[in-house]
């Protein structure tokens, strides 16, 4: 009966983990610096494999560098059914962003196997190859290629500051686990289920335990490159110069102005900007920065974009800019069949849950283009992440694991 | 008589020597990254004491890495004059900037040679280290560490963006040229006189090919720390947000509006902008700017400069600011005796000079404390520097040597 499978998991054991696994990449601030294909994550995978042997799966990897921790079912030729997240973190990230959703599916799979419970259909844990996107460009490389919408052929060529490239990554990654089989890309899915946290303040503020997710924010981001010219900083006339750092500075301000305009429901965002020569007596000869935009209404989403590249031009002054689009998602939902089975469940758990749309832009938006998808939200202290105070409470990772466990036996034993 | 020492500059051989010398650092846009203690300038060095020995000069060093090359005199024991610049660029530096002064001074030494003129006191070429400041922060140092106006123990610590120090760097240079005489930091200068370019437009539009500098425009440069709070592009609401960037691009551009406001006399420049993480799916956490305010006149400059922490202030949003002050130099006048020298034999030579000031600083601030001191500037195309596209005449090279030697003469034989 409901709450049999539940009670198989373990706080301690999950909460441990978590901090466990933070040493791979651990920074001052107590946070984590383990970004895609990077010596820490490979110390993060061999951990998690380990627990995963001990808990009798066996683990795989693929072309794309995702690994994946597998418990058979009766059909075991059957379409698995997949949970799971990322192990990579952004450059000052917390302990819980990704590594939840793939220890929560370790903790589950664990619960069943404990309880001698007999799937229908194998249950797969999956860690996704670059989800944040901080050391390669894009993010969710991993799950792009897995699930076809965009060719691993095309990340290839990709490089980081140093000029390594995924390819290079990759290489690395498959040396260092040269035991793991290779499956293919593309194999069919039964259904996919990623628990994270919120990442934001709601679910906290009105006190729930789940966010049941109905969909993913739409996002739309840009690369902006102004072009001026360097000149002396004591002798050049200020009127006569092409500055490009207070050029995009000016730009930035009157995008901020223009596009976000105080409404909260805008979250237009320039987190990054490098300066070229970048040294204090030259003006700037070049500035190039990023645009991070979403809104939960692909219609507004999609015109307020469309107005980048005039605000841009029309504050460019004496120097050129270039807007270039990186990427264009528009806002998506979920299907009822699988927001009803995280509802049900934790309603049946009596755990409190509420509806979310889910903000942050996560690995189900690809698995969503092939496969029934969901997502289970826990909240996050203040809505804080992508930071070294990222917190979490231990009961809510468990309430989170409790829900996940009863919907993937569900889904796994139809 | 005049004319006949300026006869012996060969304006080929000056020509040719900037040309070969810019293959030391040399980028692809045909400018020079020769940054101080650099191997590219252990190159620079090489060739220069080469030429220096071809022309009988004798090559030596001092604890801060100066590089000196000396013409005896019938006193050899008596104060030297020197003259000089520097063989240090910035990262994307051009062909002429500092290189001239030395090169110059070279062939000077050559000319009074060649004609078998007998010195009444040394003459000595120098090359100050890390006049540029670009890979240690702040520039000048070595003619710092020598007239006394800083301690070399102070920068010592001074590490560039890969941690090396400026210790690590001298200790390099010094074990690269083991086979140097190292004379001490501080012995006394007869004069000094620097020939450079002007870095800025004045000559080449007035049609004058000599630039008689009356003196430095004074120069204050501070470090702004904005710091705000790490959070996720997708989720935190803009109005909680703690923005480093945004609100040090809007901090910028109000700086600029409230100091440089309009005014050409006025130079003020945000060259260096560093945010932290920079990733584009975070909100900025740190953003760091470097201000470089430039006035001719130094009640001007210090009231402009004494203004920017209550802009700052007022313009740091939710975020918190710290400005600190990291040069503050009042503008100088070189003495009359000097500046009569190079406006008559500019005028002996027959060729068109006028007075200017420098706007950008030099190393002759520093000798200015200590010693008679002078300035020679030729122009430069479009008064461009600081940029690989930096360009000057071979006959003005040549005017600017010859002006250079009869002066050298005239204060050596005294």
């Amino acid at each position: 009966m409901t709450g049999d499978l539940a009670a198989g998991v373990d706080p301690e054991r999950l909460w441990e983990r978590h901090q466990h696994l933070a040493r791979h990449g651990a920074t001052e601030g107590g946070g984590v610096n383990r970004q895609a294909l990077s010596a820490a994550e490979v110390g993060a995978w061999r951990e998690v494999i380990g627990w995963a042997k001990d808990s009798g799966l066996a683990p795989f990897t693929d072309p794309a560098g995702n690994l994946f921790l597998r418990l058979g079912g009766v059909d075991d030729e059957g379409a698995p059914v997949l949970t799971g997240s990322h192990l990579d973190s952004q450059p000052s990230g917390g302990r819980f962003d990704g590594v939840f959703g793939v220890l929560a599916g370790l903790e589950a799979a664990h619960a069943i196997r404990s309880a001698g419970l007999e799937l229908a259909r194998p249950l797969e844990i999956v860690a996704w190859m670059n989800e944040e996107g901080s050391r390669f460009v894009p993010g969710m490389m991993g799950s792009a290629a897995f699930t076809g919408a965009a060719p691993l052929e095309s990340f290839l060529q990709v490089s980081d500051a140093d000029g390594v490239t995924v390819r290079d990554g990759l290489a690395a990654l498959h040396a260092a686990f040269s035991e793991l089989p290779l499956r293919p890309l593309g194999r069919p899915v039964a259904a996919y289920i990623e628990a994270h946290i919120e990442q934001g303040p709601i679910l906290e503020r009105e006190g729930c335990t789940i966010g049941v997710v109905t969909g993913i924010q739409g996002k739309r981001t840009f690369r902006v490159t102004v072009r001026g010219e360097e000149a002396h900083a004591g002798t050049s006339n200020p009127s006569e110069r092409k500055d490009a750092l207070l050029t995009a500075a000016r730009m930035i301000g009157a995008l901020d102005a223009g596009i976000q305009a105080g409404d909260d429901s805008i979250k237009f965002t320039v987190g990054r900007l490098d300066i070229t020569p970048n040294a204090p007596s030259v003006v700037a000869g070049t500035a190039v920065f990023s645009i991070d935009l979403r809104h939960v209404d692909s219609d507004v989403l999609a015109a307020l974009g469309d107005r980048i590249p005039a605000i841009c031009a029309a504050h460019s002054g004496r120097c050129s800019v270039d807007v270039v689009e990186l990427t264009n998602s528009r806002s998506l939902a979920f299907p009822e069949t699988m927001t009803r089975l995280v509802r049900g469940y934790a309603g049946a758990l009596g755990i409190p849950a509420m509806d979310i749309l889910s903000s942050a832009g996560h690995d189900a938006r690809f698995l969503h283009a092939v496969c029934p998808t969901g997502m289970i939200f826990i909240p996050c202290k203040d809505g804080i992440s992508h930071n070294p105070r990222e917190s979490v409470k231990k009961e809510d990772l468990a309430a989170g694991a409790r829900v996940l466990v009863e919907v993937l036996a569900a889904l796994a034993t139809r």
